[in-house]
Parts: structure tokens; sequence; C-alpha cells
């Protein structure tokens, strides 16, 4: 199996989260499901409801990376400019898409009877083209939308932002293939920061090779069983990370824990 | 007063936040702080404790932006590089600061009878220097260190860049001046997004030359007291805020709400 990693890149569309009204929770929940299937989120960038920033983003990102996945601007009302701007960015035609017209009103009908296919509403069926629809839930009818072969449109609705990544998991395995998973092993201490830094280094040193990652995090004051620090270990090797997690475990006095921070 | 609004970008470092083991809540509080000072904030960007990363991301955030502030990689273990790499960004020595080590000595001996100061410990206090060390807290040592005028290091610790942030409250005041800050209201309404599209597009048009933001944010079913979307109005100017609050209540059969999303 290969060693070498799909690279991500998260960017977050929003005015609501800059200005502090609404504190993010789709860029956790995004950070998560990479690490389940492996792939390395690199970045994530959180933008305002702007033509000119999200161009400039989402062309950088979309280049540098290998998967970029956007969340938020995709509704009816004049601040929804995702895609919009990503026409723009990659220089495509906007086109409504009829499927998506004909699901969203069957979908909507069934809960307000009274509703109607609206110039307002079909803006969230009009997608720059090309641009390929995943569509693998029945009861939802926003595909999610990618553009320029790698940017994935996802809604800002957390709900729907979690529901609708959760249906795109075996699209990106088969993406992968034999691309491996992450394996992850937390190791507390009651010892300070500074005084188990030399030994964290050391080690950091003599398993860089085998692309592990040693990780350090302080609680302020005293965490969950008297824990001051908390030391992660990663990698895909699941036995290199048990193994180096042992060494761990014995050099700084530690033990094994599930805790968070 | 001026209608000019100094602009400010966010920068959090770690691997934590990019493989979802910690959800960040530092850049929302910045955001919140932010807001009520009457900065704009541009950007938030997640970045790896990577050199790489954070010279290329802290040095276009410094040229773009009036403020500029960063989270996390500042204690003594190996993956806390912010120092060193923002000294390579700029091209600037790096330099042990005596008084942060005195600082240091006196809080932690407090703590700890036993503790040294060892050669990671002094990791903590070796800064780019030229910069600027903020000090307005008595209890913490860890000072706010400014490197290239306008970027401001903060750690990732939570309770520390909350306090260390709010110190900084008249230190920003006094930076901006005359500077005004931010109001916003928020209407709820039981109508669908799709429906008060329109109204909230014209609106938009006409108060743009306000300097007035209008969002809307729809709930997933329905929110408290039966809301589907709540409309937020910011702008600096309150009493024109309040007027355009009043217009949409009027205009979408809305009510005042003080709740989240």
């Amino acid at each position: 199996m290969s060693q070498r990693s799909f690279s991500a890149a998260c960017c977050i569309i929003g005015d609501e989260i800059l200005n502090g009204k609404t504190r993010d929770s789709n860029a956790n929940y995004l950070a998560k499901y990479l690490f389940e299937l492996g792939v390395d989120l690199k970045r994530i960038e959180t933008i305002a409801d702007d033509y000119e920033a999200i161009e400039e983003t989402i062309k950088r990102l979309s280049s540098q990376h290998d998967l970029v996945f956007t969340s938020g601007g995709i509704g009816p009302t004049h601040d929804d400019i995702t895609y919009a701007a990503l026409a723009k960015a990659f220089n495509l035609p906007l086109k409504l898409d009829e499927e998506t017209c004909i699901r969203m009103e069957k979908v909507s009908r069934a809960k307000f009877p009274d509703w109607s296919l609206t110039e307002e509403r079909k803006r969230m069926a009009i997608f720059p083209e090309p641009s390929e629809k995943l569509r693998n839930l029945d009861d939802l009818w926003v595909p999610v939308v990618v553009v320029n072969k790698n940017v994935h449109v996802l809604p800002g609705i957390p709900r729907l932002f979690e529901s609708l990544l959760d249906s795109l998991k075996p699209h990106f395995k088969a993406l992968m293939g034999e691309h491996q998973s992450y394996h992850r092993v937390q190791i507390a201490t009651k010892l300070q920061e500074g005084k188990i830094a030399p030994f964290l280094t050391e080690l950091q040193e003599q398993c860089s090779s085998k692309h592990i990652k040693i990780g350090s995090y302080p609680n302020w004051g005293e965490g969950k069983d008297g824990a001051r620090v908390v030391v992660s270990v990663v990698g895909k090797n699941e036995q290199d990370v048990n193994a180096i997690g042992d060494q761990i475990v014995q050099g700084i006095d530690g033990w094994i824990t599930k805790g968070k921070l």
C-alpha cells in the first residue's frame, strides 16, 4: 500500500463566522472525517461572502490540493454567491440544472404544499458547467456539485453538511483505492511539558522517516486524572504508532488515554 | 468619526485542529472581540505546525491586513515553531528575552518549587528581534509578542489566549482612536428563505451606500419560536442599523430576536 497521501483544503464561506455571530462546526467535522479516510487536511480558510475573496482563495486551494471542500453560500438569498463566484474563478458559464429543479420541487412540495419554484429558488439549482453532481441521498435534493474536478461545494447548515459528507464516504474510498487511513494514540502524563520536551524531540527525530508525527498538548492547570500534558502519535502504520506510543508511556511516566485535551 | 475600518486576519497554527483532535475555539473568541472593537476580521486560516506554511501564510496576511493574530505553537516542545518560523518569514534574528525569563522563573517557581529554567523552557522566551512585547497582565509571564509591527503572537491554550486578548483591549482602543464599533440587529421570521429573498435583495441594494450588510441564515427545520430564518443587519451607525431592522420586521412578518441560529 502506498504511503502517498491525498491532500485536502477546506474553505468556510460566511460573514456570520467572521463577525462572531456563529461558531463554525463544519471544519472540525470535515477534519475528523478526512483523518478517518487517511486524507491530509492541510489548511482551513474562512472567508467572507465576497466574490474576490472566494475567487482568489478557491483558485489557489484548488491548484495546490487534491481535494477542496467549501461550506456555505448556496441558499436563495442575495448573500449566497458561492456558485457564481466559482463560475467566475474558473471562467465557466452558469446553467440551470433541470434534474436539481425537479428534485427540489418534489422534496419541497411534500413539506409545503403551496411551494413554488420562484426565480430566487432557481438560484439554488444554477451551477457552473461543466461540473459533476454527486447525489447519494434520496431525501435531500441538494447535490454536492464538484467544480474544476476537485472543488466539492457543500451547504453551510451543519446537519446538511454532515449528511452529505457522510453520503460521500464510498465515493472517496473508491477514489483513493488501496489508500491507508490514519491511526492515533494519545498518552497522558503528570509531568510538565518543559520536562518531557528533550525526550520527545529525540523520539520525533528517530521516527520521522516512518511518517509519524508526535504532538504535545499542555493542559492549563491539571486535566482529567491529573494529566498536565497529552502527547499524540499519528501515523498510517498502526503497529509503528502503537510501538512509539508504548515507548512514550515508558519515557514520560505516562498512560494511554482516550480523553480530550 | 471615520467610516474607515481596520482589517484583521487570524492564523490558527496547529496539527491538532487539522487532524480533528481538537475543535478550535480561539478564532470565534477573536471574531467576537474584533466585532465589538469595530475591526473587520477578513479571514481565518488554520495551518499545520510547519515552517513553510507559517512563513507563506503570515507574510501574506501581514502585508494585506492592519492587524494579524496567531494562535498556537509557542510552547517548549519540538512541535512549537511559531517564533522561529516568524523570524524566517521576516528575515529577523532570534534573541533570548531576559525580562521574559525572569518573569517565567518567578511565576513558575511559585507553583513548582523545583522548577528550573532548562534549555527547552528558554525556547519560550526566544523571540524574533526587533519585536514589541505587550505585558498587560501581572500573573501571566508570557507576553504578546508583536512581529513586523502587526503580527500579534498568542498562545493556543484557550484560557491564555482569551486572557491575553482581553488585556489588550485598551491597547487596541488607543490604537484606533475615534474608530466606531459595530452594531447588529437580528430578525426572526416564520417565512421560508426563498419567499423573503426578493425583499432582502432590494433592501440590501438600497442600503449598501450606508455600509450596512444584511445576512440571511436559515434554520434546518424550525428553530426557536418557530423561526425558519434569522436575518442579521450589521453596520457602524446604530440608528441606521435599527431603522433597517424595523423595515425588515415589517417586510418579512418578523420579530427582533437575540437567539442564535
